[in-house]
């Protein structure tokens, strides 16, 4: 029952980011179809993260569900967690009414490093409690996708200022990598049924 | 379980998109009866969406409810729904704020149809899931009102060019054969409990 | 089942009214302490209007515990319920920002009225389903304050043009009346448990 | 059931508080890096506000968990318990929109104090229905973090008018005693659990 609560909590702030986002599509005073040439940047960096709001939200619902118990640790990382997501609607709105400008780009990419790594001190504070044999332990082992994720993302900040089109680049490609669900705990979770 | 979450954050999100909208009835400065007038329009465009809102969640409630188990495409399919629906506000305020201009109706009509292909989407995804004989695919059988409603939509688009007036009449008429709420998998949840 | 995610649904929808409200307490650009009595008409009614959607909040959690199944004529009165309660941002922010003026009184009494008719309707929706000798039916016979409620809403709104003060001053007397928590269905309740 | 309506709804409420405070982080307008600075105390007041909320979810987690049933009083409590939460937003950006300036500091103070104060009745409710020999009673028998966190905070309101940076440096201090999770009633728990 702890857990389910940590869930409703973690559902309900990224519900309300996910929804809040959409606040900094201002509504434009004239009514010609070209007036939304200019909402169009920002409204692109909305569907990106739209796409990492969810990619979090699956992928945190796979991580929890291997837990059974809460500790502190676990609630704080989680609220950690939170926090780098809670700059989502910030970052995205400064990069996309900057028309992906260097700077607002790479700090968009900055918050996505840190969600990234709060994401992996999540998983580390649940295999802590779980034991290093267990199910999750053994199903992040060759976590190719969360190796490489922030990798992408540091390389992104510097290059934010050589073109912002790379950066934004790889950040639709770390979206892509990770839009295929993780069946990786699907799969070990089926493995463990059948035993 | 797995399944409670989804709907859990799908009410989450609906619950926000349907009471941000109200953020765009500006409050006036003027405190004399007539500047509600100024209101009206984008007070009338709040109600059609509201409703909207709420025969989307009661259709996705009625949806789920004959689910199990949630696979990674119905996940997404999911997102990609409330993804849609996450533009209402933006398109309400548009027209509400414009009195129904062409330009911002045809755009509402947009989203509106996006969003009931959407919907067609998460259908097929769980109808994939449960098997072509399974009750949810025989309740939709013979879903009129699920296949009306786009075209209506798609006609509403051009026609706002026209007059906007025949486009909200249209999506007046849509939230109408909605708002009876969709028997038809309640009486084939009542027929299987009876066998 | 159906029944908790009508209450989770309406859970997040009173969540969000309550607190999107305090966005509505401008933040003063001054730093005085001056400043804050500019702020003390808004303050005073996001209080009031705080304490209220906390009386619907509980007497909605009181109703939908006596039931058991949820129709769709529940399920729209509810959604019906929910659309007035969504004006109350809008409402309470109108009368507050203009010092209890005399038409946005008037029309704050007016959506407190509306909300108490939605109320009645959910009740009389739920009553319909259980029949009329049901629990509910029974704990709400007397229900006085359900029945005196809209009758000081409905006066408080031409006493607006007499004196705003009166009319807010009946709007402090309903709430009070409320917050006193409505023990008769737990009566009932408990009374049924001893048979 | 019901104590898991109010859990829910008070999430919902601490989730929508949580996120909402970052909307007070405007968006720049500028694209250098330079223009952050100007962000700095907002983001500073914003990050020790979400450490505030997360506390207070984490102890309402704890405090609700020894409980089983919901009277009146602790739903009236809680909801006062909210409502001073509802106030973060507020005080936080004034506060850091100001750069710690003495007024804002204090009202912060001040706001921080009533929260603490409602959180002691909260308190008081619960273990009133649970009686003084309850598990709760023994757990916060010694509770020196709530009775030196009031203290601190009743101290820092005067004190911001010699300087904002003690009183914030005593927000501060108070978050990180809080920071260690409440283990006391954890440890009460599972001592019950053993006999």
């Amino acid at each position: 029952m702890e857990k389910n609560r940590l869930e409703a909590f973690s559902d309900g702030v990224l519900a309300i980011i996910i929804t809040i986002m959409v606040l900094d599509l201002k509504v434009p005073h004239a009514t010609e179809l070209a007036v939304l040439k200019a909402v169009v940047p920002v409204f692109a960096s909305y569907v990106l993260s739209f796409c990492y709001v969810g990619i979090y939200w699956n992928n945190h619902h796979h991580l929890l569900h291997s837990t059974r118990y809460v500790t502190g640790g676990i609630l704080w990382a989680n609220l950690h967690l939170l926090f780098w997501l809670s700059l989502f609607p910030f970052t995205t709105a400064w990069m996309g009414e900057n028309h992906l400008a260097a700077t607002p780009t790479a700090v968009y990419g900055l918050v996505l490093l840190m969600a990234a790594i709060a994401f992996y001190i999540l998983q580390r504070a649940i295999i802590a409690q779980q034991g290093r044999d267990s199910l999750l332990a053994s199903a992040v082992g060759k976590d190719w996708k969360g190796k490489i994720s922030p990798v992408l993302y540091f390389a992104a900040i510097p290059l934010a200022y050589l073109s912002s089109w790379i950066s934004n680049g790889l950040f639709v490609l770390v979206a892509l990598i990770w839009l295929v669900p993780d069946r990786r705990i699907e799969r070990a979770l089926k493995k463990r049924d059948k035993e």
